[in-house]
């Protein structure tokens, strides 16, 4: 089975390994503006070859994999569905998928019916192919967003991919995982963007990032991700976000309130809602101890 | 050496076990509301012996250690006071320094300048003596915020036994300190656990939760922190935590309209800024890869 990775990244160069080590893929062409990340990931042993060329990748594959910042999807779909087999599917793996799902409703045309997209929720902060990790999805959610336009082989067989990973799959429509992901993933990185960048502009900002604790750099972490795959998603789930910020603000204005009247009983109670519910899910994948 | 440490939990446990483990102390008294946890300290090797009675807990210690939430300091210090030998120290671990010590000075009367403060940045959101970890130091800032009012001998005793225990010493007014907290700190804390709530009120709140990937997970883990501590923290640390509230919302309000402008620019420049300060940090203490 061959895979065509487009965008050779982090995503994208770790799905690529964590299939190899299945056995579910044979050989990888790895696409890529960067000549350096095409490269490096041949000299990783995470593909076999590769080009700058999108139609080029594609030429042959049995997977068509897209994973470049959300915005730029629809001109790869309209490059490389000309190459696409009858056969081959082709899947993206944006954080967004109402609007992507509907570029490439528009750029794939009639192979559309081969377009099975599904979303990782795994990830990290460090871009580039140089930190591929193959175990990145072993016990996570990948969320396969497919309709009814998609041929359930093309679906099935893409699921099988992930599922192969390690991954679990779980079904839903786009718009509710733009939902979910606006409040679960994408509110959370602007927050933490917001913060850090608050930090940057303070008056002695060198001796405040070194004074951050633990609490701090989890909190942190986040915002250092792909500043332009984070604007991509701002853009495409704009209403969602949107919706999600105007809520948190409002839940600061409540807390702002409590804190300047010292209102102790309320600020005890909702901290406490908060820790119940975040103390039933465990420290995360990292944690501590 | 003998150590007597008021408020058995997982900062108070923690710190014991790294300065017995570092030879720096030989006995250890614990004293807690709960004979839960003097118990659990006791059986864990913390502590020799134990009592719900401040006064008794502090009669014969060289070193006083208070870690409890930082509003029932005073009424600690006040109990403990005449039951310290003129050569003892005593010493706080709260992460707010000027309401503390202003209740210290006014609690500990003659013996105020036995009194030592030093904030560890260190902890975790599990609570408890069970949890404790010697090694939570190691690495870590402990900020000595004394001032002119202590005895010198009494200052530098007591932050030999932090080095010993690993940290590094900063020195810093209590107002810096409430000020670069309350940024560092006190606001995470605030943010997390207030997008927590915030999330525990939607519509599907545990399909919400389940779905949360390792981004949500770090962002959101000090929101699992201890709900009377945190209280305690904010109304002791009002203003700063106040001001730097008002600031983050007036941030999220510049976010919002470029996230509903579409202000592509704006976003990617401030993603950018805040990702380039962060990078710079590395990825935390229990950072993957």
């Amino acid at each position: 089975m061959k895979l065509a990775v487009i965008g050779m990244g982090l995503m994208g160069g770790s799905a690529a390994l964590a299939m190899r080590q299945a056995g579910v893929v044979d050989s990888v062409v790895a696409c890529d503006l960067n000549p350096d990340e095409i490269q490096t990931s041949i000299e990783l042993g995470i593909a076999d070859e590769g080009t700058q060329d999108v139609l080029e990748s594609v030429l042959g594959a049995d997977v068509v994999m897209v994973a470049t910042p959300v915005m730029t999807m629809e001109a790869i779909f309209r490059q490389a569905a000309p190459g696409l087999g009858d056969g081959a599917v082709i899947t993206d793996v944006g954080s967004v998928r109402g609007a992507v799902q509907e570029s490439a409703s528009r750029a794939l045309g009639k192979k559309f019916c081969r377009y099975a997209p599904c979303h990782p929720i795994a990830g990290g902060e460090k871009p580039g192919v140089r930190y591929a990790n193959p175990g990145m999805f072993r016990g996570k959610n990948v969320i396969s967003t497919s309709g009814l336009w998609a041929d359930r082989d093309a679906v099935e067989r893409m699921e099988g991919l992930w599922k192969a990973c390690g991954a679990n799959i779980i079904r839903m429509t786009a718009e509710r995982h733009d939902e979910v992901f606006a409040t679960m993933s994408h509110l959370p990185h602007v927050l933490s963007f917001a913060f850090v960048k608050m930090v940057t502009e303070s008056r002695n900002p060198d001796e405040l990032l070194r004074m951050g604790g633990t609490g701090f750099l989890d909190f942190s972490r986040i915002a250092a991700s792909s500043p332009v795959m984070w604007r991509d998603i701002c853009l495409t789930n704009r209403e969602a976000i949107s919706r999600g910020l105007r809520r948190y603000r409002r839940e600061l204005e409540r807390f702002q309130k409590d804190i300047d009247e010292g209102n102790a009983d309320r600020l005890v109670a909702e901290f406490a809602r908060a820790a119940q519910a975040r103390r039933g899910l465990g420290p995360g994948p990292k944690g501590k101890k």
